[in-house]
């Protein structure tokens, strides 16, 4: 049936894309005759572009031996900056809705299965460690940020350098837990310590955040402090009462979730039942402030294989094979997107650029202060600390907030000060998975769980 | 592990589940420290509330021997209709252009994985016998319903006559095709043959909408029918080009893709490359003024195991197995989402009622016409008529379209013959599950392929 050369499939190809294309960009679809379509077409071509980006960056970067996951990212940036050449076409994509909640449910998905190959014994086996993790990777990049804020700042306000410190709290565990997997040591124990200390942090972070943002709007409406504290207590509280919530759900509700789900007739009854406890969990961590994939995560945690075997018993697939094409399909598009959201002209501004190499040095130099506390020889202590580096969407999300939110007339965070932590966000999830991916497979020899 | 009592559990899981709501409805989610959220939690609580009613509303239908689809429709309508009862929470559900772009992927995965259980070999082989289907099965419903308009709405202009036929024509194959899925009959000849008469009335359907469509344009701005004439010319060479163009991408192309993909780095490429061809399909479908849906089957027809082989060989699941987890996520929010736009109260119209009766009767009997025409013994006949009722989307689409196409300053459709034409949806849509799975489980003597 080959009776096409390559290079002909290859050009025909491009004549169907660029016919394509000129529709998009030219609105000629559904000139007459509209009958179907509307936003799902531009969706179709959104995931059509990011996809096959996403396959093609993969696979050029596993030739240079790099995690297929900073192709996407990098695919994700060339993308994202074709508007610099001209090139208008996929500007939408950036600011589609629909994809960026497609990107949030393939990051939840995958958190939801990182969760899964990890049980609830084996973090509490490591609890003590990420706990120490989470706290000196929150204190040191916090206050070298804050410190870094005043230096570069010195006429801004405390509460501008406190946000600034703050934006370096969370580390990314989507970019970490991505490459451990890309490279099969998802299962070690250095693994499971980084994503501990990855929930763990972004708790942490949340709640400084929340703290200092709720200080700020006290400031704002000349309230007293007791407002501030208040808040401050609300938002410890939830947080704690999301974990505890979740590992009594996980010991008392999901056995009997899964044995009523047993009588329910129909297919598909065990991946929909999983992807509800994921979904739900994620909903809850949610409104309490909390990052869903944090609780996405958590229902991986709780869902065991014991959970399951009824369900393998009558022939059903197991859970990680039915998981595994959602995640296929739906975690690139974060990625893809991640990098697209990247602008590079900020690359070029001299006067940011200090500024975010300095804020860049410290955010790295803060986590690796991680591997001081772990004792266990067992774990890669300079992967701890590397596995820690990546900022990502948290940074991002914490920036965002602070230039929303006004102090005395000036956004907490200025539009030169937004571009130094996109910055640092950048050049922090580009150069973990390498450096990660290096560390990790040259120094096996300490692993063991 | 199994602590608690099944009552209890259920109870807990009320009190969490109100409290979300609670939160929900009175946004008191992210009032502080609010770092993430945003349009991912309004997807998840839709995904929670749907995904959970998909499984409800399939499992009670399955226990009177319904089939699941039907209860996924049941429940939605039930949910869509609860503000009748005060109950506001759900409604923002119905108007979510994310979870509609969703359900848009769902009816595409679907069609894309019954497309991928039959090869273009069977299609030919009954191409004949669908293309006679469908062709009667446009011809009678559009007579019949243009005489319907005429009889109810005699002071109407023709045009309006030929759009009410209009909406009869196009059979909306997913609920057939989900019809002889659940029921294990998807391979026979009776289901390929209406699975074939389907695709090829919904782009018949297209045609003459596209071209009434053009005719009232062309009446509004006064030019000569010449417009029109140019306008259906190019319509129906679009059709045909792009019929023409997927079977000549599936034969020449098709495996060149494949031979290339097999060359990419990196996990899930089988799965990547098809649901690329899906889409790309789907999206070429779309400009050329087609129902995604149909490109989507069209995909899976021309994706045959022989281009999967070499991954298989490598130890890749087959593209069912991988296939099957995205159908099971996306494509119960489709029909859960049909039934919720559906509007209750429209029952109650006495005057639409009558209208609508009528409409629903020429729907039915307009289609039973189809089974004239097979004269093969082995082919269920009365299940071909019966499987070409459900008119679904395509038609609350057309009635859309006419509802916002104008002719001497009323529209085209008007809100009673809206209103009648969702019922005639509705009632067609709910009678074929039930009647289908009967026609086809009680006669499988005549079946064989």
């Amino acid at each position: 049936m080959r009776i096409f050369s390559q290079r002909r499939t290859i050009f025909f190809t491009l004549i169907i894309a660029v016919y394509c294309f000129y529709s998009l960009a030219f609105g000629a679809s559904g000139a007459e005759g509209d009958g179907h379509g509307g936003p799902v077409l531009d969706i179709l071509i959104g995931l059509i572009v990011i996809l096959l980006a996403a396959k093609l960056g993969g696979d050029i970067f596993e030739r240079f031996g790099q995690p297929a996951v900073l192709g996407e990212l990098v695919i994700g940036m060339l993308i994202g900056n074709l508007n610099l050449l001209g090139i208008t076409v996929f500007e939408s994509l950036s600011h589609d809705i629909t994809l960026e909640v497609l990107a949030e449910l393939g990051v939840i998905i995958l958190l939801f299965e990182v969760g899964l190959e990890t049980t609830v014994g084996e973090m509490r086996k490591v609890g003590m460690a990420s706990f120490l993790v989470a706290m000196v990777g929150v204190i040191f990049p916090f206050f070298l940020g804050w410190g870094v804020g005043y230096w570069f700042l010195p006429e801004s306000s405390i509460y501008v350098h406190i946000f600034i410190g703050a934006t370096l709290t969370a580390t990314s565990v989507g970019i970490t837990a991505r490459v451990l997997k890309d490279i099969g040591k998802i299962k070690t124990k250095t693994a499971k310590i980084i994503l501990g200390a990855a929930v763990i942090d972004d708790i942490m972070g949340l709640v400084i955040l929340a703290v200092v943002a709720g200080i700020i709007s006290a400031v704002n409406q000349g309230a007293g402090d007791s407002v501030g504290t208040m808040t401050i207590a609300w938002i410890i509280i939830k947080a704690i009462l999301f974990i505890v919530g979740a590992v009594l759900v996980g010991v008392y509700l999901i056995p009997t979730y899964f044995n009523l789900a047993l009588r329910l007739k129909g297919t598909g009854v065990l991946l929909s039942v999983s992807l509800l406890i994921c979904f739900a969990l994620a909903y809850v961590a949610g409104i309490f402030g909390l990052a869903p994939i944090v609780g996405a995560f958590a229902a991986g945690l709780i869902l065991e294989e014991v959970h399951f075997t009824k369900f393998h018993e009558r022939g059903d697939h197991s859970i990680h094979e039915l998981i595994e094409p959602i995640s296929i399909f739906l975690v690139p598009i974060f990625f893809v997107r991640m990098g697209m959201m990247v602008d590079i002209t900020t690359f070029t501004q001299v006067e940011i650029l200090g500024f975010a190499a300095v804020l860049t040095l410290v955010a790295i130099i803060g986590k690796q202060a991680c591997s001081l506390v772990i004792r266990d020889v067992h774990v890669n202590k300079i992967a701890v600390g590397l596995g820690m580096i990546p900022r990502g969407e948290v940074g991002l999300i914490f920036a965002g907030i602070g230039a929303k939110l006004m102090l005395d007339g000036e956004p907490v965070i200025s539009v030169s000060t937004y571009s130094a932590v996109v910055i640092m966000v950048m050049v922090t999830t580009l150069v973990t998975p390498p450096a990660l991916k290096m560390v990790m497979l040259t120094r096996p020899a300490e692993e063991g769980m």
